[in-house]
């Protein structure tokens, strides 16, 4: 079992990975702009899932094994910054998708190519760098319900990538390796396609599943 | 039943979607750089689904419903160049993955965020233009096998979309809209993922399926 925090996790992602990794018996603090925010968050969901830490997002990131940031796009690089310097060895996991409101049915990548691209800049080289959670429904993850959709993991770190593939069986979920950081732009613009099949096929959390994949892991 | 050609048709990609065109009933023409290599692919083809046209690409490109155009990227401007006076008012289905070889398991789209949309500024305005067709194989596509992949349709002509999204229960697939052509983004890209699937998991022919939309076509 692993210490995790999970930073924004008052948020409607943070609080369905938080709520799956409690489940799966890992130490989950809860790490929100204010702490007591995170305080009350952290005591409502105890209810369910038994204890959880809680902190400032800064102090949140200190000293674990696993940090996931789960931010919108327009607060990622200020909260890379709270943490860059809390964060250690930890893997950090980077959840952020660059949809750009109002037209998030529109896939809009950055100039850099994706989030995952900007974040590692921002980061530097010696970072044990993630992304992942990119597609998945944050209310059907905050829930006791299957969840019917592939996680795919991004990372240049061969060893975070597969810490975080591992961590998904756990939570009821089926990781799969995307390969290279830089592929995670697949996954990010995919998210505007799940965004739109919601409203136009009346999906109540679109996701996606890999198929004919001889050698992957058994779906939870 | 519509009359349809297939630009590039003697390449794998091409023959796979010329050959579920012809057995589903439509009037396919096989276009190739080589109007004698056209004529071989489609005689040979004519063993398993019966009689299919065949002509030089521009040739091929004139007076049809549909052209669907299946090269490589590195000759999807000279090959949309050669036809974009021929189709009229056909719809245009571009297939185009922007791979850059050797590095294909890796996500690299161009500047303008798309293969589509580099293809749209190319084509102009007035051309009914859709992407389809990235994410499938084309090895699965040239057989009677089921396949296990939905096909995401990309364009901003509402009813162009449609045309195309409706063509594909006829050849055993199910099409799904996608959204506006500047989606197609993630189609391209995920593409890049599949390859890289196809090693990392031992997988003949890797495909997506979405999931939860509940008022998605079925899967034929």
């Amino acid at each position: 079992m692993a210490s995790i925090a999970v930073i924004g996790g008052t948020g409607a992602l943070g609080k369905g990975i938080a709520r799956r990794l409690a489940k799966a018996g890992h130490a989950v603090t809860i790490g929100s702009r204010s702490a007591e925010k995170a305080q009350s968050v952290a005591e409502e969901m105890a209810k369910d899932v038994g204890e959880l830490g809680f902190a400032a997002n800064e102090d949140a990131a200190a000293g674990k094994d696993i940090v996931i940031v789960t931010v919108p796009y327009a607060s990622q690089a200020d909260t890379l910054a709270l943490i860059r310097d809390k964060v250690g060895d930890a893997v950090i996991v980077d959840t952020t998708v660059p949809l750009v409101p109002p037209k998030v049915m529109r896939v809009q990548l950055p100039d850099a190519g994706c989030a995952a691209l900007e974040a590692k800049a921002l980061l530097g080289e010696d970072v044990r760098f993630v992304t992942a959670f990119h597609n998945v429904s944050a209310h059907l993850l905050d829930s006791d319900d299957p969840v019917d959709c592939d996680i795919l993991v991004f990372s240049d770190d061969i060893e975070a990538r597969k810490t975080i593939v591992d961590l998904c069986p756990g939570m009821g979920l089926r990781g799969l390796s995307g390969g290279s950081l830089n592929n995670s732009a697949a996954a990010e613009a995919l998210t505007s396609i799940l965004i739109y099949m919601n409203k136009t096929y009346k999906a109540d959390g679109a996701g996606i599943r890999f198929t004919n994949l001889a050698d992957a892991p058994a779906i939870p």
